[in-house]
Protein backbone atom coordinates (compact mmCIF):
# COMPACT_ATOMS: atom_id res chain seq x y z
CA UNK A 1 0.00 0.00 0.00
CA UNK A 2 1.29 3.64 -1.01
CA UNK A 3 0.23 6.18 2.15
CA UNK A 4 0.63 9.71 1.88
CA UNK A 5 0.15 11.73 4.90
CA UNK A 6 0.04 15.67 4.53
CA UNK A 7 0.21 16.69 7.87
CA UNK A 8 2.81 14.47 10.39
CA UNK A 9 1.74 15.74 13.33
CA UNK A 10 -0.44 14.10 16.31
CA UNK A 11 -3.19 12.92 14.24
CA UNK A 12 -1.39 11.78 11.05
CA UNK A 13 1.68 10.41 13.00
CA UNK A 14 -0.72 8.25 15.20
CA UNK A 15 -2.03 7.12 11.58
CA UNK A 16 1.20 6.27 10.30
CA UNK A 17 2.23 4.31 13.60
CA UNK A 18 -1.05 2.11 13.45
CA UNK A 19 -0.60 1.80 9.18
CA UNK A 20 2.80 0.28 10.19
CA UNK A 21 1.63 -2.18 12.39
CA UNK A 22 -1.26 -2.96 10.66
CA UNK A 23 0.32 -3.34 7.03
CA UNK A 24 4.19 -3.98 7.19
CA UNK A 25 4.93 -3.34 3.84
CA UNK A 26 3.36 0.05 3.43
CA UNK A 27 4.97 2.35 1.74
CA UNK A 28 4.27 5.56 3.57
CA UNK A 29 5.30 9.31 2.48
CA UNK A 30 5.22 12.00 4.39
CA UNK A 31 4.08 15.78 3.47
CA UNK A 32 4.45 18.87 6.14
CA UNK A 33 4.37 22.54 5.11
CA UNK A 34 7.02 22.50 7.88
CA UNK A 35 10.11 20.63 6.62
CA UNK A 36 11.47 20.54 10.25
CA UNK A 37 7.93 17.98 10.85
CA UNK A 38 8.89 15.81 7.87
CA UNK A 39 12.18 15.49 9.21
CA UNK A 40 10.84 14.62 12.51
CA UNK A 41 8.49 12.41 11.20
CA UNK A 42 11.32 11.00 9.31
CA UNK A 43 13.52 10.30 12.43
CA UNK A 44 10.64 8.96 14.50
CA UNK A 45 10.43 6.76 11.29
CA UNK A 46 6.67 7.55 11.25
CA UNK A 47 7.38 7.70 7.55
CA UNK A 48 9.48 6.16 5.44
CA UNK A 49 9.86 8.84 3.02
CA UNK A 50 9.41 13.23 2.73
CA UNK A 51 7.31 13.65 -0.41
CA UNK A 52 5.82 16.54 -2.22
CA UNK A 53 2.14 16.14 -4.19
CA UNK A 54 3.57 14.35 -6.99
CA UNK A 55 3.34 11.41 -4.81
CA UNK A 56 -0.32 11.60 -4.94
CA UNK A 57 -0.52 10.45 -8.63
CA UNK A 58 0.02 6.69 -7.77
CA UNK A 59 -1.07 6.66 -3.69
CA UNK A 60 -3.66 4.24 -2.82
CA UNK A 61 -4.83 6.39 0.00
CA UNK A 62 -3.78 9.94 1.27
CA UNK A 63 -4.68 11.36 4.63
CA UNK A 64 -5.12 14.89 4.95
CA UNK A 65 -4.47 16.27 8.70
CA UNK A 66 -3.89 19.55 8.45
CA UNK A 67 -5.65 22.79 10.17
CA UNK A 68 -9.16 23.07 8.76
CA UNK A 69 -8.49 26.37 7.00
CA UNK A 70 -5.09 24.87 5.30
CA UNK A 71 -7.42 22.06 4.39
CA UNK A 72 -10.20 23.73 2.41
CA UNK A 73 -7.11 25.92 0.31
CA UNK A 74 -5.36 22.48 -0.16
CA UNK A 75 -8.04 19.53 -0.32
CA UNK A 76 -8.95 21.23 -4.13
CA UNK A 77 -5.59 20.99 -4.94
CA UNK A 78 -4.89 17.26 -3.60
CA UNK A 79 -7.69 15.93 -5.50
CA UNK A 80 -6.31 17.48 -8.91
CA UNK A 81 -3.39 15.62 -8.17
CA UNK A 82 -4.71 12.07 -7.35
CA UNK A 83 -4.66 9.02 -9.05
CA UNK A 84 -8.16 7.46 -9.96
CA UNK A 85 -8.12 4.81 -7.67
CA UNK A 86 -6.99 6.74 -4.90
CA UNK A 87 -9.02 7.31 -1.53
CA UNK A 88 -8.76 10.90 -0.08
CA UNK A 89 -9.53 11.17 3.61
CA UNK A 90 -9.75 14.49 5.57
CA UNK A 91 -9.62 14.23 9.97
CA UNK A 92 -11.07 17.87 10.05
CA UNK A 93 -13.18 18.92 13.16
CA UNK A 94 -15.48 20.80 11.04
CA UNK A 95 -17.22 19.52 7.83
CA UNK A 96 -19.59 21.58 6.15
CA UNK A 97 -17.27 24.08 4.71
CA UNK A 98 -15.10 21.67 3.84
CA UNK A 99 -17.56 19.45 2.02
CA UNK A 100 -19.15 22.10 -0.09
CA UNK A 101 -15.77 23.42 -0.88
CA UNK A 102 -14.84 19.80 -3.14
CA UNK A 103 -18.92 19.71 -3.58
CA UNK A 104 -18.04 20.34 -7.71
CA UNK A 105 -14.19 18.80 -7.82
CA UNK A 106 -14.33 16.55 -10.78
CA UNK A 107 -12.63 14.23 -8.44
CA UNK A 108 -15.66 14.97 -5.56
CA UNK A 109 -15.66 10.58 -5.68
CA UNK A 110 -11.98 10.50 -4.20
CA UNK A 111 -12.64 12.03 -1.20
CA UNK A 112 -14.61 10.59 1.69
CA UNK A 113 -14.84 12.93 4.77
CA UNK A 114 -14.16 12.36 8.08
CA UNK A 115 -13.61 13.23 11.69
CA UNK A 116 -12.17 11.08 13.65
CA UNK A 117 -13.06 11.99 17.40
CA UNK A 118 -9.88 11.02 18.42
CA UNK A 119 -6.67 13.23 20.02
CA UNK A 120 -4.69 14.82 22.45
CA UNK A 121 -4.20 18.48 23.60
CA UNK A 122 -0.73 18.16 22.32
CA UNK A 123 0.75 18.10 18.78
CA UNK A 124 3.32 17.49 16.69
CA UNK A 125 5.16 14.36 15.31
CA UNK A 126 6.21 13.56 18.77
CA UNK A 127 3.19 13.74 20.54
CA UNK A 128 1.81 10.71 17.67
CA UNK A 129 1.33 7.78 19.85
CA UNK A 130 -0.02 3.85 19.50
CA UNK A 131 -3.46 2.77 19.28
CA UNK A 132 -4.62 6.30 19.36
CA UNK A 133 -7.83 5.78 16.80
CA UNK A 134 -8.70 2.01 18.95
CA UNK A 135 -12.04 1.99 20.30
CA UNK A 136 -12.76 5.98 18.98
CA UNK A 137 -15.68 6.79 16.72
CA UNK A 138 -15.13 8.23 13.18
CA UNK A 139 -17.75 10.65 11.66
CA UNK A 140 -18.07 10.15 8.03
CA UNK A 141 -20.21 12.98 6.01
CA UNK A 142 -21.58 12.56 2.73
CA UNK A 143 -20.30 8.79 2.24
CA UNK A 144 -23.11 8.82 -0.76
CA UNK A 145 -20.89 11.09 -2.65
CA UNK A 146 -17.51 8.85 -2.33
CA UNK A 147 -16.69 6.11 -5.01
CA UNK A 148 -18.16 2.74 -3.51
CA UNK A 149 -14.83 0.60 -4.11
CA UNK A 150 -13.00 3.95 -2.06
CA UNK A 151 -15.31 3.79 0.88
CA UNK A 152 -14.80 -0.15 1.13
CA UNK A 153 -11.27 0.50 0.74
CA UNK A 154 -11.42 3.15 3.89
CA UNK A 155 -13.50 1.32 5.90
CA UNK A 156 -11.60 -1.69 6.17
CA UNK A 157 -9.06 0.01 7.42
CA UNK A 158 -10.90 1.43 10.29
CA UNK A 159 -12.35 -1.90 10.93
CA UNK A 160 -8.49 -2.51 11.64
CA UNK A 161 -8.19 0.35 13.52
CA UNK A 162 -11.55 -1.01 15.66
CA UNK A 163 -13.05 2.35 14.85
CA UNK A 164 -16.82 2.97 15.75
CA UNK A 165 -18.38 4.82 12.46
CA UNK A 166 -21.48 6.91 12.10
CA UNK A 167 -22.79 8.20 9.31
CA UNK A 168 -23.83 12.20 9.28
CA UNK A 169 -24.77 15.01 7.27
CA UNK A 170 -22.06 17.94 7.76
CA UNK A 171 -24.55 20.26 9.18
CA UNK A 172 -25.44 17.70 12.19
CA UNK A 173 -21.68 16.89 12.52
CA UNK A 174 -20.88 20.76 12.77
CA UNK A 175 -24.01 21.42 15.03
CA UNK A 176 -23.58 18.24 17.74
CA UNK A 177 -19.95 18.91 17.53
CA UNK A 178 -19.75 22.32 18.71
CA UNK A 179 -21.48 21.06 21.79
CA UNK A 180 -19.09 18.39 22.67
CA UNK A 181 -15.79 19.39 21.67
CA UNK A 182 -15.62 23.27 20.43
CA UNK A 183 -17.10 24.47 23.31
CA UNK A 184 -15.24 22.14 26.09
CA UNK A 185 -11.71 23.89 24.36
CA UNK A 186 -13.62 27.49 25.16
CA UNK A 187 -14.78 26.67 28.30
CA UNK A 188 -11.15 25.41 29.49
CA UNK A 189 -9.06 28.33 27.02
CA UNK A 190 -11.37 30.80 29.43
CA UNK A 191 -10.99 28.71 32.59
CA UNK A 192 -7.13 28.92 32.14
CA UNK A 193 -7.27 32.50 31.59
CA UNK A 194 -9.30 33.52 34.38
CA UNK A 195 -7.24 31.95 36.75
CA UNK A 196 -3.70 33.27 35.12
CA UNK A 197 -5.28 36.54 35.44
CA UNK A 198 -5.99 36.48 38.99
CA UNK A 199 -3.12 34.56 40.20
CA UNK A 200 0.06 36.67 39.38
CA UNK A 201 2.00 34.71 41.22
CA UNK A 202 2.02 31.28 39.71
CA UNK A 203 3.26 29.52 42.45
CA UNK A 204 0.22 30.00 44.03
CA UNK A 205 -1.68 28.41 41.03
CA UNK A 206 0.97 25.82 41.21
CA UNK A 207 0.79 25.02 45.10
CA UNK A 208 -3.38 25.17 45.65
CA UNK A 209 -4.41 23.78 41.89
CA UNK A 210 -4.71 19.95 42.09
CA UNK A 211 -5.99 17.39 39.77
CA UNK A 212 -9.47 18.48 39.02
CA UNK A 213 -7.90 21.88 37.98
CA UNK A 214 -5.82 20.25 36.12
CA UNK A 215 -7.91 17.80 33.92
CA UNK A 216 -10.50 20.54 33.72
CA UNK A 217 -7.88 23.32 31.75
CA UNK A 218 -6.15 20.48 30.04
CA UNK A 219 -7.55 21.61 26.75
CA UNK A 220 -6.38 24.90 27.43
CA UNK A 221 -2.56 23.58 26.34
CA UNK A 222 -4.13 22.83 22.82
CA UNK A 223 -2.72 24.19 19.84
CA UNK A 224 -4.25 28.06 18.45
CA UNK A 225 -3.25 27.21 15.01
CA UNK A 226 -5.56 24.34 14.81
CA UNK A 227 -8.58 25.60 17.11
CA UNK A 228 -8.57 29.04 15.47
CA UNK A 229 -9.41 28.15 11.47
CA UNK A 230 -12.26 25.49 13.61
CA UNK A 231 -13.97 28.54 15.62
CA UNK A 232 -13.87 30.27 12.67
CA UNK A 233 -15.12 27.60 10.32
CA UNK A 234 -18.02 26.78 12.61
CA UNK A 235 -18.67 29.99 14.23
CA UNK A 236 -22.06 30.30 14.26
CA UNK A 237 -22.60 26.89 16.01
CA UNK A 238 -20.37 27.78 18.64
CA UNK A 239 -21.30 31.16 19.34
CA UNK A 240 -24.88 29.44 20.02
CA UNK A 241 -23.48 26.88 22.84
CA UNK A 242 -21.17 29.71 24.15
CA UNK A 243 -24.74 31.61 24.74
CA UNK A 244 -26.02 28.54 26.39
CA UNK A 245 -22.94 28.04 28.34
CA UNK A 246 -22.71 31.80 29.86
CA UNK A 247 -26.70 31.85 30.09
CA UNK A 248 -26.57 28.84 32.36
CA UNK A 249 -23.35 30.07 34.43
CA UNK A 250 -25.55 33.40 35.35
CA UNK A 251 -28.01 31.08 36.17
CA UNK A 252 -26.01 29.10 38.46
CA UNK A 253 -24.47 32.66 39.93
CA UNK A 254 -27.73 33.94 40.16
CA UNK A 255 -28.86 30.83 42.62
CA UNK A 256 -25.51 31.66 44.77
CA UNK A 257 -26.46 35.37 44.74
CA UNK A 258 -29.98 34.91 46.31
CA UNK A 259 -28.82 31.93 48.41
CA UNK A 260 -31.23 29.45 46.66
CA UNK A 261 -28.89 26.52 47.64
CA UNK A 262 -31.56 24.05 46.76
CA UNK A 263 -31.69 24.72 43.29
CA UNK A 264 -27.33 24.63 43.50
CA UNK A 265 -27.53 21.20 44.46
CA UNK A 266 -30.54 20.13 41.74
CA UNK A 267 -28.42 21.90 39.40
CA UNK A 268 -25.56 19.68 40.11
CA UNK A 269 -27.52 16.75 41.12
CA UNK A 270 -29.23 16.77 37.64
CA UNK A 271 -25.87 16.78 36.01
CA UNK A 272 -23.97 14.41 37.56
CA UNK A 273 -26.14 11.75 34.99
CA UNK A 274 -23.18 12.76 33.30
CA UNK A 275 -21.52 10.06 34.46
CA UNK A 276 -23.69 7.04 33.30
CA UNK A 277 -23.88 9.39 29.52
CA UNK A 278 -19.53 9.16 29.95
CA UNK A 279 -19.69 5.64 31.07
CA UNK A 280 -17.36 3.47 28.68
CA UNK A 281 -15.78 6.25 26.58
CA UNK A 282 -12.50 5.01 25.69
CA UNK A 283 -10.05 7.23 26.98
CA UNK A 284 -6.45 7.71 25.27
CA UNK A 285 -4.08 5.14 26.76
CA UNK A 286 -0.95 6.82 26.68
CA UNK A 287 -1.61 11.30 26.82
CA UNK A 288 2.13 11.25 26.55
CA UNK B 1 -1.76 5.42 67.74
CA UNK B 2 -5.22 5.64 68.49
CA UNK B 3 -6.42 7.70 65.25
CA UNK B 4 -10.43 8.31 65.03
CA UNK B 5 -11.59 9.05 61.49
CA UNK B 6 -15.15 11.30 61.17
CA UNK B 7 -16.07 10.44 57.86
CA UNK B 8 -14.68 7.32 56.18
CA UNK B 9 -15.29 8.72 52.48
CA UNK B 10 -12.86 9.55 50.11
CA UNK B 11 -10.89 11.66 51.48
CA UNK B 12 -10.87 10.05 55.30
CA UNK B 13 -10.46 6.21 53.93
CA UNK B 14 -7.22 7.12 52.02
CA UNK B 15 -6.06 8.83 54.94
CA UNK B 16 -6.54 5.78 56.59
CA UNK B 17 -5.25 3.35 54.17
CA UNK B 18 -1.99 5.46 54.43
CA UNK B 19 -1.35 5.54 58.15
CA UNK B 20 -2.32 1.64 57.84
CA UNK B 21 0.78 1.77 55.47
CA UNK B 22 3.25 4.05 57.50
CA UNK B 23 2.17 2.73 60.95
CA UNK B 24 1.15 -0.82 60.76
CA UNK B 25 0.40 -0.98 65.11
CA UNK B 26 -2.23 1.80 64.26
CA UNK B 27 -5.67 1.44 65.70
CA UNK B 28 -7.95 3.11 63.66
CA UNK B 29 -11.68 4.15 64.48
CA UNK B 30 -14.04 4.99 62.22
CA UNK B 31 -16.83 7.27 62.24
CA UNK B 32 -19.59 8.42 59.80
CA UNK B 33 -23.13 9.83 59.69
CA UNK B 34 -24.11 6.74 57.16
CA UNK B 35 -23.87 3.28 59.00
CA UNK B 36 -23.79 2.12 56.06
CA UNK B 37 -20.30 3.89 55.23
CA UNK B 38 -18.29 2.62 58.54
CA UNK B 39 -19.88 -1.07 57.86
CA UNK B 40 -18.39 -0.55 54.17
CA UNK B 41 -15.08 1.18 55.39
CA UNK B 42 -14.51 -1.95 58.10
CA UNK B 43 -15.18 -4.73 55.23
CA UNK B 44 -12.61 -2.54 53.08
CA UNK B 45 -10.53 -2.97 56.17
CA UNK B 46 -9.85 1.09 55.93
CA UNK B 47 -10.83 0.96 60.01
CA UNK B 48 -10.43 -1.24 62.70
CA UNK B 49 -13.68 -0.43 64.54
CA UNK B 50 -16.61 1.43 64.38
CA UNK B 51 -16.93 4.34 67.04
CA UNK B 52 -18.97 6.75 68.95
CA UNK B 53 -17.40 10.37 69.78
CA UNK B 54 -16.46 8.61 73.69
CA UNK B 55 -13.53 7.70 71.11
CA UNK B 56 -12.14 10.92 71.11
CA UNK B 57 -10.91 11.38 74.11
CA UNK B 58 -8.24 8.55 74.21
CA UNK B 59 -7.44 9.44 70.60
CA UNK B 60 -3.51 10.67 69.92
CA UNK B 61 -5.54 12.23 66.17
CA UNK B 62 -8.84 12.99 65.01
CA UNK B 63 -8.78 13.39 60.90
CA UNK B 64 -12.33 15.08 60.27
CA UNK B 65 -13.15 14.72 56.62
CA UNK B 66 -17.03 15.64 56.57
CA UNK B 67 -18.80 18.10 54.28
CA UNK B 68 -17.78 21.96 55.10
CA UNK B 69 -21.41 22.49 56.84
CA UNK B 70 -21.60 19.17 59.07
CA UNK B 71 -17.92 20.56 59.86
CA UNK B 72 -19.40 23.56 61.59
CA UNK B 73 -21.59 21.86 63.40
CA UNK B 74 -19.87 18.92 64.20
CA UNK B 75 -16.08 20.37 65.41
CA UNK B 76 -17.29 22.35 68.32
CA UNK B 77 -18.56 19.06 69.78
CA UNK B 78 -15.64 17.32 68.42
CA UNK B 79 -13.14 19.60 70.47
CA UNK B 80 -15.73 19.59 74.03
CA UNK B 81 -14.59 15.78 73.42
CA UNK B 82 -11.22 15.54 72.78
CA UNK B 83 -7.94 15.01 75.36
CA UNK B 84 -5.62 17.71 76.07
CA UNK B 85 -2.88 15.91 73.89
CA UNK B 86 -5.40 14.80 70.75
CA UNK B 87 -4.84 17.11 68.00
CA UNK B 88 -7.86 17.37 65.60
CA UNK B 89 -7.49 17.99 61.91
CA UNK B 90 -9.89 19.08 59.37
CA UNK B 91 -9.85 18.73 55.36
CA UNK B 92 -12.56 21.01 54.40
CA UNK B 93 -12.50 22.87 51.60
CA UNK B 94 -13.35 26.08 53.04
CA UNK B 95 -11.00 27.72 55.96
CA UNK B 96 -12.34 31.13 56.85
CA UNK B 97 -16.34 30.07 58.59
CA UNK B 98 -14.75 26.86 59.79
CA UNK B 99 -11.68 28.95 61.91
CA UNK B 100 -13.91 31.52 62.99
CA UNK B 101 -16.95 29.20 64.24
CA UNK B 102 -13.97 27.45 66.36
CA UNK B 103 -11.90 30.92 67.55
CA UNK B 104 -13.00 31.05 70.63
CA UNK B 105 -13.25 27.36 71.63
CA UNK B 106 -11.66 26.54 74.82
CA UNK B 107 -9.40 23.78 72.97
CA UNK B 108 -9.12 25.72 70.41
CA UNK B 109 -5.10 24.98 70.68
CA UNK B 110 -5.76 21.13 69.72
CA UNK B 111 -7.20 22.33 66.40
CA UNK B 112 -5.15 22.32 63.29
CA UNK B 113 -7.24 23.81 60.18
CA UNK B 114 -6.16 21.84 57.09
CA UNK B 115 -6.69 21.49 53.14
CA UNK B 116 -5.14 18.59 51.35
CA UNK B 117 -5.25 19.71 47.91
CA UNK B 118 -6.60 15.83 46.91
CA UNK B 119 -9.39 14.14 45.36
CA UNK B 120 -10.88 12.30 42.63
CA UNK B 121 -14.63 13.44 41.35
CA UNK B 122 -15.38 10.08 43.36
CA UNK B 123 -16.66 9.54 46.91
CA UNK B 124 -17.58 7.04 49.58
CA UNK B 125 -15.25 4.22 51.55
CA UNK B 126 -14.91 2.06 47.89
CA UNK B 127 -13.51 5.51 46.38
CA UNK B 128 -10.43 5.95 48.70
CA UNK B 129 -7.02 5.13 47.42
CA UNK B 130 -3.49 4.39 48.49
CA UNK B 131 -1.43 7.23 48.26
CA UNK B 132 -3.81 9.60 47.41
CA UNK B 133 -2.02 12.35 49.24
CA UNK B 134 1.83 11.47 48.40
CA UNK B 135 3.57 15.03 46.59
CA UNK B 136 0.36 17.20 47.15
CA UNK B 137 -0.04 20.18 49.14
CA UNK B 138 -1.72 20.87 52.45
CA UNK B 139 -2.59 24.23 53.21
CA UNK B 140 -2.52 24.75 57.04
CA UNK B 141 -3.96 28.06 58.26
CA UNK B 142 -3.82 29.82 61.60
CA UNK B 143 -0.94 27.72 62.44
CA UNK B 144 -0.13 29.75 65.35
CA UNK B 145 -3.22 29.34 67.18
CA UNK B 146 -2.27 24.99 67.44
CA UNK B 147 -0.70 23.75 70.46
CA UNK B 148 3.11 23.63 69.20
CA UNK B 149 3.75 19.85 70.44
CA UNK B 150 0.57 18.77 68.24
CA UNK B 151 1.47 20.88 65.55
CA UNK B 152 4.87 18.80 65.25
CA UNK B 153 2.60 15.69 66.16
CA UNK B 154 0.68 16.28 62.58
CA UNK B 155 3.53 17.84 60.56
CA UNK B 156 5.39 13.89 61.49
CA UNK B 157 2.47 12.58 59.32
CA UNK B 158 2.35 14.95 56.83
CA UNK B 159 6.30 14.58 56.09
CA UNK B 160 5.94 10.85 56.23
CA UNK B 161 2.67 11.46 53.89
CA UNK B 162 5.32 13.08 51.47
CA UNK B 163 2.70 16.54 51.69
CA UNK B 164 4.23 19.70 50.80
CA UNK B 165 3.36 22.65 53.10
CA UNK B 166 1.74 25.65 53.12
CA UNK B 167 0.89 28.04 54.90
CA UNK B 168 -1.79 30.56 54.64
CA UNK B 169 -4.31 32.75 56.29
CA UNK B 170 -7.93 31.39 56.05
CA UNK B 171 -9.42 34.67 53.78
CA UNK B 172 -6.39 33.85 51.59
CA UNK B 173 -7.25 30.06 51.29
CA UNK B 174 -10.83 30.97 50.53
CA UNK B 175 -9.60 33.32 48.14
CA UNK B 176 -7.42 31.21 46.28
CA UNK B 177 -8.76 28.15 46.03
CA UNK B 178 -12.08 29.36 44.80
CA UNK B 179 -9.91 30.48 41.57
CA UNK B 180 -8.57 27.37 41.30
CA UNK B 181 -10.69 24.91 42.68
CA UNK B 182 -14.30 25.94 43.06
CA UNK B 183 -14.12 27.62 39.47
CA UNK B 184 -13.52 24.52 37.73
CA UNK B 185 -15.93 22.59 39.66
CA UNK B 186 -18.72 25.07 38.52
CA UNK B 187 -17.28 25.39 34.55
CA UNK B 188 -17.35 22.10 34.69
CA UNK B 189 -21.00 20.99 35.69
CA UNK B 190 -22.45 24.15 33.51
CA UNK B 191 -20.87 22.48 31.02
CA UNK B 192 -22.63 19.11 31.69
CA UNK B 193 -25.57 20.71 32.12
CA UNK B 194 -25.29 22.96 28.54
CA UNK B 195 -24.57 19.68 26.26
CA UNK B 196 -27.11 17.59 28.32
CA UNK B 197 -29.71 19.57 27.50
CA UNK B 198 -28.86 20.17 24.09
CA UNK B 199 -27.74 17.04 23.06
CA UNK B 200 -31.50 14.78 24.19
CA UNK B 201 -30.28 11.97 22.30
CA UNK B 202 -27.35 10.81 24.81
CA UNK B 203 -26.32 8.26 22.13
CA UNK B 204 -24.93 11.52 20.80
CA UNK B 205 -23.04 12.76 23.45
CA UNK B 206 -21.32 9.16 23.88
CA UNK B 207 -20.55 8.80 19.95
CA UNK B 208 -18.96 12.16 19.65
CA UNK B 209 -17.54 13.02 22.86
CA UNK B 210 -13.63 12.38 22.69
CA UNK B 211 -11.43 12.69 25.80
CA UNK B 212 -11.16 16.08 25.73
CA UNK B 213 -14.76 16.64 26.58
CA UNK B 214 -14.65 13.47 29.21
CA UNK B 215 -11.68 15.05 30.43
CA UNK B 216 -13.10 18.89 31.37
CA UNK B 217 -16.75 17.63 32.41
CA UNK B 218 -15.04 15.21 35.10
CA UNK B 219 -15.53 17.26 37.58
CA UNK B 220 -19.16 17.34 36.88
CA UNK B 221 -19.67 14.18 38.19
CA UNK B 222 -18.57 15.40 42.03
CA UNK B 223 -20.85 14.83 44.58
CA UNK B 224 -23.22 17.68 45.43
CA UNK B 225 -23.46 17.08 49.14
CA UNK B 226 -20.13 17.98 49.04
CA UNK B 227 -20.23 21.11 47.02
CA UNK B 228 -23.14 22.86 48.01
CA UNK B 229 -21.68 23.83 51.43
CA UNK B 230 -18.27 24.87 49.64
CA UNK B 231 -19.78 27.41 47.16
CA UNK B 232 -22.35 28.61 50.16
CA UNK B 233 -19.66 29.30 52.73
CA UNK B 234 -17.80 30.64 50.03
CA UNK B 235 -20.22 32.48 48.08
CA UNK B 236 -18.50 35.64 48.00
CA UNK B 237 -15.15 34.74 46.40
CA UNK B 238 -16.89 32.23 44.27
CA UNK B 239 -19.37 34.43 42.72
CA UNK B 240 -16.76 36.82 41.93
CA UNK B 241 -14.74 34.42 40.24
CA UNK B 242 -17.96 33.30 38.17
CA UNK B 243 -18.10 36.92 37.23
CA UNK B 244 -14.52 37.15 35.83
CA UNK B 245 -15.34 33.81 33.69
CA UNK B 246 -18.39 34.84 32.56
CA UNK B 247 -16.90 38.45 31.49
CA UNK B 248 -13.71 36.31 29.63
CA UNK B 249 -16.48 34.07 27.72
CA UNK B 250 -17.98 36.82 26.77
CA UNK B 251 -15.21 39.01 25.47
CA UNK B 252 -14.29 35.51 23.93
CA UNK B 253 -17.92 35.45 21.74
CA UNK B 254 -17.75 39.24 21.01
CA UNK B 255 -14.31 38.59 19.22
CA UNK B 256 -16.23 35.13 17.67
CA UNK B 257 -19.04 37.23 16.59
CA UNK B 258 -16.96 40.48 14.84
CA UNK B 259 -14.29 37.85 12.95
CA UNK B 260 -11.41 38.98 15.06
CA UNK B 261 -9.69 36.07 14.20
CA UNK B 262 -6.35 37.48 15.71
CA UNK B 263 -7.31 38.26 18.84
CA UNK B 264 -9.09 34.94 19.16
CA UNK B 265 -5.70 33.53 18.01
CA UNK B 266 -3.95 35.43 20.60
CA UNK B 267 -6.07 34.73 23.98
CA UNK B 268 -5.49 30.90 23.20
CA UNK B 269 -2.09 31.06 22.54
CA UNK B 270 -1.37 33.60 25.81
CA UNK B 271 -3.34 30.79 27.79
CA UNK B 272 -1.35 28.00 26.41
CA UNK B 273 1.42 29.48 29.35
CA UNK B 274 -0.79 27.05 31.84
CA UNK B 275 1.07 24.13 30.12
CA UNK B 276 4.45 25.53 32.12
CA UNK B 277 2.59 26.27 35.19
CA UNK B 278 0.74 23.19 35.63
CA UNK B 279 4.21 20.82 34.53
CA UNK B 280 5.02 19.32 37.28
CA UNK B 281 1.60 19.04 39.46
CA UNK B 282 1.32 15.52 40.67
CA UNK B 283 -1.56 13.57 39.26
CA UNK B 284 -3.52 11.23 41.53
CA UNK B 285 -2.25 7.41 40.40
CA UNK B 286 -5.31 5.46 40.40
CA UNK B 287 -8.93 7.63 39.47
CA UNK B 288 -10.80 4.30 39.75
Amino acid sequence: MNLVIIGVGLIGGSFAKDIKRLYPDANIIGIDKKEAHVDEALELQLVDQKGTYDALATADMVFVSIPVDALVKELPKILDAVGDETVVMDAGSTKKLICETVDNHPKRRNFLACHPIAGTEFSGPSAAINGLYEGKTNIICEVEKTAFKLQEKALEIFQKLKMRIRYMNPEAHDKHIAYVSHLSHISSFMLGKTVIEKEKNERDIFDMAGSGFESTVRLAKSSPDMWTPIFEQNKENVVETLEEYIHNLERFKQLLLSGDFENVYKEMNNTNRIKQILKGIPLTKNEN
